[in-house]
């Protein structure tokens, strides 16, 4: 079955670092050091909206993380994830400004803040990029954070989905709380706003009471697009539950195809139509206008990542300092308290290459190059390859340094992929929820859903 | 003694609020309706910087007011303070793309936000604005806030500003635990940032435990801005303690005086030069061109101007329930919760006009616009005759309605400030701080002067 039968189109993501890219990124001769800097961000908007993506993505942290060897050392030396994160919400407020139709989407931990203060500033951006907002959910799962929260440790993992769960119901019922047309502006009566039209949501539950209405109109899309990328058990029922949107992270197309499989069966079976969860895999492209020219740029990278900055950064994702083992032997078998999917994808490549740690920490500092690195031609091969076989809905595409390689993957990639009819010459609608294909829900959706997924159990 | 003798000129802050403007303001024939509009912001900040206004202002609710009559009815329906209020740190970030030089100030609660995330998200707004950030520290006192925030009821004063105290100390440390140098970016060492020039907080105190360090470098101006309002003896011991900049109402040049010869006195006490202290009244002036523009313009607005979205609003600040009370009698005496500094101003307001409920409910609505209405000589005669009197350094200008009045006081009354001396004609330095004459503080520089306050006790 190829692409155009299906008369499908990829959806394209920009996993954009508002800190340095990857660890040996920043390093790169191109890599430029816009980190602080406003218009650094709003440049990147502007060409990822030239390249007619989706959306730009901000993933977060909510700590300098300190797991490797129990120190900020490795990670702020390296420039390793995390080592500096502006608050995503502010940076997608200042590309909204820049672009018209590009999505932007933030990182926001249900476990460190309150459904009031994250209905109300996904609302906010919702309505001041035009329905353009997404929100990542994540639980968050590091002791570096509760730490920096005045919480002593983390909340267990299957409690903090339960608190997700309530978070989100709470933030929908916040959403709900204008009516659609509530807000008149009628200077004669007067009526700026119908109260008959907003209603209180008197939220009384487990973790949260609240008391409402939200003080923001009815989010531009209904609710934003929600995001999530949950690999347990219990987060994939959570994305399957709530997710419009998965981004996820894999070693092979195998391991994606199964993924895929699995969670359109997941979303089937809580009574969603599978076509609107979409699943999108990470990938950091490596491009270039020769075999030769890509095979130097891959020397030159490789040759400016240490393997500590990888270990460091899988350290914080499993939850598990790496420090202490040899870096000449494999990577050990290891209960994760951590991220399990990071730990399945490293698990994979460690056992089928036979890699001693540093290679593994190399490999991990400048992953996913492996499948996705040619001339344009190659790369969307690839691309339309795991897109036919069914291993996603299109790709979340960071770049190996920033912001030059999303320039060159908008000039290379995105003309091959449009030529074969795989992505959009140009936007058809105005909102996030248009480019993806997914109606606007009504006031009140989130609940008919949850209620007919309670019937059908 | 005149301004010029002094060498001093006045600051300029513009009240822009991020929803309806005064209650009678949205139903003005020159209102706009852009609310939820990004470049109905962007414009604003365009026409301030024109103006060469040092910052906007944003104050925050993190409620729809349900004091008058236990409704949200009133508040919605006359488009009253904080019906509709979008989160300002996004706004203002919006606003940071459209500008180069404006100041940018955003109000956050102590009582329902963590001090990582505010010393990260304010961080984030210095870095991307290249050092205009403000923080307007507001400790909130409104049970309908709580309610928002799973608390059943709000904090008592008292231990509000412990809380808020022990807020700032950690924000500080936060701000510091990056040195001014730490970020290197030496690609060849490699040494992103140098980790011997970053230092966890390791804060343990009665409100907050938190590691750190911050994950953002320094603010570019060391400290933002600090802002404070508060009136009550306590509020104004900690805005002595803390503040740049003291945002303030009044009723008459009598009692601002009075206000601002204490608050100078205060800071003298804590070991402050008072010069870093600015003092900056609100007004909402009305301007026109003759006379009788003016006295026109005045009946119009005063015409739209319900009773009720002034009391229902004066209520939200009191935290007093005013609908049962009659409105043809006096304002009743009262033990008030609430905001003291507005109670005290309209006690003034009605003792001395000896008027009903309702009059003061429409005055309320209408407020400040007594003394500062008239031509621009006019109103620049009343500025200059209250910094004059050492009534203020500045004044905190807000718009009958939103963004018209803002352009025509930048075309009528700054030209005629700048005339006469009183109002810089350009920026000279890039920052907030550089606007306001306040040395950028260096690491450590809270704690040195806390300590000194200590030693002087």
């Amino acid at each position: 079955m190829t692409a155009s039968d299906r008369n499908e189109q990829l959806h394209l993501g920009a996993f954009v670092i508002a800190g340095p890219g990857r660890p040996g990124g920043w390093r790169y001769p191109q890599s430029e050091d816009g980190w602080l800097d406003i218009d650094y961000y709003r440049r990147i908007a502007e060409v990822l909206e030239r390249g007619r993506f989706d959306l730009a993505f901000f993933a977060d942290i909510l700590a300098v993380p300190n797991r490797y060897g129990n120190s900020h050392d490795s990670q702020l030396r390296y420039g390793a994830l995390g080592s500096l994160r502006l608050e995503p919400l502010q940076v997608l407020a200042a590309m909204a400004g820049a672009t018209k139709h590009l999505g932007l989407a933030a990182t926001k931990s249900t476990s460190y803040y309150e459904p009031f203060d994250i209905a109300r500033g996904i609302a906010t951006l919702d309505h001041l990029s035009g329905g353009r907002a997404a929100w990542n959910i994540v639980t968050s799962f590091q002791d570096a954070e509760a730490r920096n929260f005045s919480r002593e440790e983390h909340i267990p993992r299957e409690k903090r989905y339960d608190r997700a769960d309530e978070f989100l119901e709470v933030t929908h019922k916040l959403w709900d709380s204008w009516a659609d047309d509530a807000l008149v502006s009628d200077r004669s009566t007067p009526l700026f706003v119908d109260p008959d039209k907003v209603t209180p949501v008197l939220h009384k539950g487990e973790w949260f009471n609240v008391d409402g209405p939200l003080n923001v109109p009815r989010p531009p899309q209904g609710y934003p697009v929600l995001i999530q990328a949950g690999a347990s058990d219990r987060g994939r029922e959570f994305a399957a539950r709530w997710s419009d949107l998965i981004f996820v992270t894999h070693y092979s197309m195998e391991s994606a195809v199964a993924f895929s499989k699995e969670m359109k069966e997941r979303a089937a079976r809580h009574g969603r139509n599978p076509k609107d969860l979409k699943i999108l895999p990470g990938i950091t492209p490596l491009v270039g206008e020769t075999d030769a020219i890509v095979a130097e740029k891959r020397r030159v990278l490789g040759d400016l990542i240490e393997p500590v900055s990888g270990l460091t950064t899988l350290s914080y994702h499993l939850d598990v300092d790496l420090s202490v083992y040899p870096l000449d032997e494999p990577l050990p078998h290891l209960k994760v308290p951590g991220v399990t999917g990071h730990y399945d994808e490293m698990r994979e490549a460690s056992d089928k290459g036979g890699l001693p740690l540093a290679e593994v920490g190399r490999m991990y500092a400048n992953r996913y190059e492996g499948d996705f690195l040619g001339t344009a031609e190659q790369i969307a091969d690839k691309m339309q390859e795991w897109f036919e076989a069914g291993a996603c809905d299109g790709f979340m595409v960071a770049a190996h340094w920033q912001p030059g390689a999303f320039d060159e993957f908008v000039r290379l990639v995105v003309p091959e992929l449009q030529r074969r009819k795989l992505f959009r010459t140009d936007y058809s609608g105005g909102t996030l929820r248009d480019h993806l294909g997914l109606t606007r829900p009504a006031v009140g959706d989130w609940r008919r859903l949850q209620d007919e997924q309670k019937d059908s159990e």
